[in-house]
């Protein structure tokens, strides 16, 4: 006789790219959350859950992929601007169709900004129950220079959030990349 | 075709008294963090979810009950320490009893001691996939006098936490409290 309330419950996952291979690959820890979240929490009952993923685009963190290009009209950075958008739009494809897989319903979304203050407008405006954000696991050293978006949603975000560290075993190298 | 683990999801949730009511009366965070842990995660998929009820008895805490008593043998303090770990197991029976009541395996125990490092080793021990604890939601001022066992928590355990605060019409003239 467990409550079941009526609404399913919604589980935003802030999902990234991937900071060595770039877009459209997600990043270990974006995965690394959205999988903990399938295998732990949903489980086998797909209709009780609602998966809600909001990507941040950094403005200026695609800049530089287009050194090399000429812009000669306002049109030209309009296209600039659409690619970006594509490349968030492929990100977000990834989780979709991963949840279809699993059979579990699920929005996608794209917000222009820094990730902190997007992830935490985001869950003003939604409401969801809970937030599911992927961390890297630095250490303090490392934090200091990185800053971590995790840390300052635990700290502000309005609803309750759990934080999901990398597996030792897929921590890159530089455990900053990715 | 969700994947479903072999095993069910173990949740650790920390629970305490109430401050103002004392034991065996469950505080309003750690009822607010046990209900919201079954509504929001476990739903009506109670054979996916176990809960592991964690108490931390403060050996001080209590002794203020006893001021009154006399103590004239060694068994007469091996009755408090009695006492104390009665008054412990009514507040883990409430939880266990609302447990059964939804249909939710689970498993309580008291270990003695601060309960920031109780619940630290517990995790240690046991491996659960999420602990949830309750907070008052105090602000940064109130902090700073109280200390906060859930941001410990979110800090130096080795598991994924949530944090559950108390809803504002259940918080009590004074904060503090409860």
């Amino acid at each position: 006789m467990a409550r079941e309330s009526a609404e399913a419950t919604r589980i935003m996952v802030a999902v990234n790219q991937s900071s060595i291979k770039g877009y459209p690959h997600a990043s270990i820890s974006s995965r690394t959350a959205f999988e903990w979240a399938v295998t732990k929490l949903v489980r086998s009952n797909v209709t009780g859950f609602r998966l809600l993923f909001v990507h941040a685009q950094v403005p200026d963190e695609d800049a530089f992929d287009d050194m090399d290009s000429i812009y000669a009209s306002p049109e030209d950075f309009k296209n600039m601007k659409e690619r970006d958008k594509i490349r968030g739009l492929h990100l977000l494809e990834y989780f979709v169709e991963r949840s279809h897989q699993y059979g579990i319903p699920c929005e996608a979304w794209i917000r222009k900004g820094d990730p902190k203050e997007v992830i935490c407008n985001e869950v003003k405006n939604v409401h969801p129950d809970l937030l599911v954000v992927g961390s890297r696991g630095l250490g303090p050293f490392q934090r200091v220079f990185v800053g971590t978006v995790s840390e300052f949603c635990v700290k502000h975000v309005e609803c309750p959030v759990i934080t999901i560290k990398r597996r030792p075993d897929e921590i890159p190298r530089d455990p900053i990349d990715d």
